[in-house]
């Protein structure tokens, strides 16, 4: 419900714009730029510090927003936010021009995030896909994991897609069991996070292994293992609900200050 | 990935069809049928009582699968899950017969749901939209509000999607704010439930509210009001997540067993 109230063609607001193509590598160069008026080819995005936030459609956004993400790292923490919104709005105008049900070429809705058919009638917003992200604990060890797509060395908590039907409890029993063969007793709700990549809505939890014999599954997983809290592997980046989740156990073992 | 464990033509197995058309109305003729032999227009579903699920494609799932739900509330509760994922599964299928990116026709995949575009290489998966609900409460007050659309008498907690970019814990403070003006103090998580109608991942919350001051937004809000445990109003379904948190915080001030 953003979308109403910011400004269109008649307002005099200073609008900043998010350009698709420089956001990504040129980080330094001011991927967000300032400009002074709204025109015909920008999505507004939502008030960002007090100003109204468009993303430029000049250029189509592409894959390359979202490989390396190492510029995300580079971005003042506080940017985060508002880059998640664009990237996902990007993702999604760009996989909306035409009507999934019918086929017909799409229109936006001035009023809200979607896109409209006008031949059937059907309308689409954005897609969020939530996942859950866990971490197993046994005591004070941690249960974590490497996909073949990992930089070496790299070690993880459990992710994936909640299926259609499923609650997220029963999505991180499931993936679990499927991913390293274990079943766990507690599972408790941490936080979560939108990681835009390219439209995820991470739902974090911990949950409690009942043993710790586990079964590597091999395709999603190419390695898992117990962890001491004093000897970790190569962690995911810091701005990522996985650390979060591990840092809080670090911290609540007594391992982190 | 429940997909690819499930039999196709060459099983044996008993596959239960889930018809299209009849699963509404048809609760008392026996919605969910059991038949001998798989087929083309056959989508794999799940697993379900020690049996291969499939939903029949033989009737385009309509409207008339969402509307008047009153037939959910008829269904033994432990069929829940499994109609909630037909139902969802039934809406992604209807929903991405076209590639949204390049307008071409889509084909399923085999090992997972999952509609390919054979032109652009674009993949969709099964939508879940992922929602906030939140019980506001204010000591053993109810915070508890009506949309334009709900019977006469009836009240309900708060709910809405959640936008791109938006963490569900940010979600549920812009929610409260945007329909009652109120600001919260403690978020807590409560639990988590899947609602096909059509396909939305309920996210509850608990709320602490820092004053009984409201404003109605009187859009998506038609009234809202503050309510003692001895003096409720209509309340919503029994089984929805909406009543739990309602009877989960009822049974918290002792009002109920
Ligand atoms: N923020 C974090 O800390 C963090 C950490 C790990 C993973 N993640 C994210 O969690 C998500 C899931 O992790 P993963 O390792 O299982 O992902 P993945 O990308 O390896 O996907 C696994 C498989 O799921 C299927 N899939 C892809 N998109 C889907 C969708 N929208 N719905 C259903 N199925 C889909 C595909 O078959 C894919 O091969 C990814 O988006 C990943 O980026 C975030
Ligand atoms: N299980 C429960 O206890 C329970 C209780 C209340 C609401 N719900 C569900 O929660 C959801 C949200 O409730 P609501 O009252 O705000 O819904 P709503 O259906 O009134 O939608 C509000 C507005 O959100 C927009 N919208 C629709 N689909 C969207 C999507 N996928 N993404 C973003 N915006 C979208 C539309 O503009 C719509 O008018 C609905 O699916 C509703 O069925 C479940």
């Amino acid at each position: 419900m953003l979308r109403r109230e910011l400004p269109c063609e008649e307002s005099a607001g200073r609008v900043i714009r998010l350009a698709a193509g420089r956001i990504a590598p040129g980080v330094d160069e001011g991927p967000l730029q300032a400009f002074q008026a709204w025109h015909e080819r920008m999505q507004p995005l939502c008030w960002w510090q007090e100003e109204p936030v468009a993303l430029s459609l000049e250029t189509q956004p592409g894959k390359d927003w979202l490989e390396g993400r190492a510029w995300l790292a580079r971005l003042p923490e506080s940017w985060y936010p508002l880059v998640s919104t664009a990237l996902q709005v990007a993702a999604w105008l760009d996989n909306h021009r035409f009507c999934g049900r019918c086929g017909a070429p799409t229109t936006r809705l001035d009023a809200e995030f979607a896109m409209h058919c006008d031949q059937c009638g059907h309308r689409n917003y954005p897609r969020i896909s939530p996942c859950i992200i866990t971490l197993v604990t046994h005591g004070e060890s941690l249960l974590l994991a490497r996909s073949p797509r990992f930089p070496p060395g790299r070690y993880s908590t459990l992710a994936g897609f909640i299926e259609p039907g499923e609650a997220a409890e029963e999505a991180v029993r499931r993936e679990i069991f499927e991913e390293v063969g274990l079943s766990v007793g507690r599972v408790s709700y941490f936080k979560s996070q939108a990681w835009p990549f390219p439209h995820s809505l991470m739902l974090g939890f911990f949950a409690e292994a009942a043993s710790r014999r586990i079964r590597i599954d091999g395709i999603e997983i190419a390695d898992a293992a117990w962890f001491s809290p004093r000897h970790l592997p190569q962690l995911p980046p810091l701005y990522s609900i996985s650390r979060a989740l591990i840092e809080t156990h670090l911290r609540e073992v007594g391992t982190r200050g």
